[in-house]
């Protein structure tokens, strides 16, 4: 059975812990964090620690930390024949600095500690510093996703910057609908209906052939109405996005 | 059972003409439109016109047009004890300029004539000049769904442009995600899960909550090499909405 031990106390660090602690072909041994309270409730469970020293010996080492703490924390792996994975979207596999073989576990995919994750069917993006070590990353990944994908660092960056806007964006499009309801009073939930239909939509039209409302058909009435009802970021929001639609749309400014 | 007259063409009057056409309780009598030419395919089915003066007695006439185009429209409607309904979301139920009761019939919704519609539990916003339309209107809505809401113009307007957000706006960053992967030569498919989670969050959180990425945690490295990679138009996209979300969790610039 795989031994692995994660490092990071995350949200994703929170919920592929969760995942291999129950599982029964890779035995999580050890989980490692800078600040031990937060892992301290694994304690009954596992191994934790707080000293990198005290790591264990493991087949596999997963870095689920901030970007910026990749090549450090890694920098003080020293596992010649094992492998360290990071987990980032927006990070190369070079800045491993770990003294073993290299790899990327990367999910396109958003983490919250207080939304369970179905990982079946999630898309992973795998890389690995040589064909042996994808073998081993590959075998290890099926644990989570038969849907794997090889994907190298440009790429992998490309597909984290798309979710950007696919999820990051979109999300702060929805906190601000939620505003401008509350402020005038009306119930936000009733937009939850036409939310799920523009992502239904995309199983049968492409988002060029999805697209409706004002700022598509050149409604100018209506979208002068609309810049009077936003507070003043909104509305560089709305003027921005409506210039895109045009320029997409042929309605050059 | 109700007679029903529909005007327009466009995709929500095609999907409504669908719907009453399958209807045991609703009688639609008649489609005008403009361009006959778009609603023959109906002449086997039913009367259609495309001449104001041959619209036949109804109870229930219900304009499914552009918004600029309902009080000019609206203005040829002489049916004294009929009532006369629009369906838009930015419009007063002022611009109804017929000599008739009035209402409004509003689904906050994005409809595509190649996409299936199904009404069932979809909100609908009412509105009416008086009790006895109201009435009327009620029980001519339940034809499509039970999941009724009375909202006055200046509600229904904010409805409107929140739904602008959350649908357009939003489908307009799916967009530009799969023009960002279409360019680089990744799969937008990839990107589809995230998508689906980024709308399960709002079951279980609020979009405050379910807010992550490298605006929120201000991880200016990323936000850097993303900006990079963007064309100028997704690059003021990105400056803006980042700036929006930083703002938005105490990161004031």
């Amino acid at each position: 059975m795989v031994k692995v031990v994660l490092l990071g106390a995350g949200s994703l660090g929170y919920h592929l812990t969760q995942k291999m602690l129950s599982s029964s072909s890779v035995d999580l041994i050890q989980v490692y964090n800078r600040t031990i309270e937060k892992i301290s409730y694994l304690s009954d469970k596992i191994a934790i620690t707080d000293n990198l020293n005290k790591l264990k010996q493991a087949d596999i080492y997963v870095l689920c930390v901030s970007d910026n703490a990749i090549s450090e924390l890694s920098s003080h792996l020293n596992f010649p024949s094992k492998l360290v994975l990071h987990t980032s979207g927006g990070t190369s596999i070079n800045n491993l600095k770990s003294n073993s073989a290299k790899g990327v576990l990367y999910f396109p995919q958003t983490f919250s500690k207080d939304k369970k994750v179905n990982f079946n069917e999630l898309p992973i993006c795998l890389e690995a510093s040589s064909n042996e070590s994808l073998t081993v990353l590959k075998k290890f990944s099926k644990e989570f996703s038969n849907n794997i994908y090889l994907i190298n660092s440009e790429q992998r960056k490309v597909i984290h910057l798309a979710a950007v806007f696919v999820n990051n964006f979109v999300n702060h499009l929805y906190f601000n609908a939620e505003q401008i309801c509350n402020k005038n009073k009306v119930p936000f939930e009733i937009l939850k209906p036409i939310i799920k239909e523009t992502v239904k939509k995309l199983k049968e039209l492409s988002p060029y052939e999805a697209q409706t409302g004002p700022a598509k058909r050149n409604d100018t009435e209506t979208i002068n109405t609309h810049k009077t009802m936003l507070s003043s970021l909104q509305l560089e929001i709305y003027t921005l996005l409506t210039k895109s639609i045009k320029e997409t749309y042929g309605e050059k400014l």
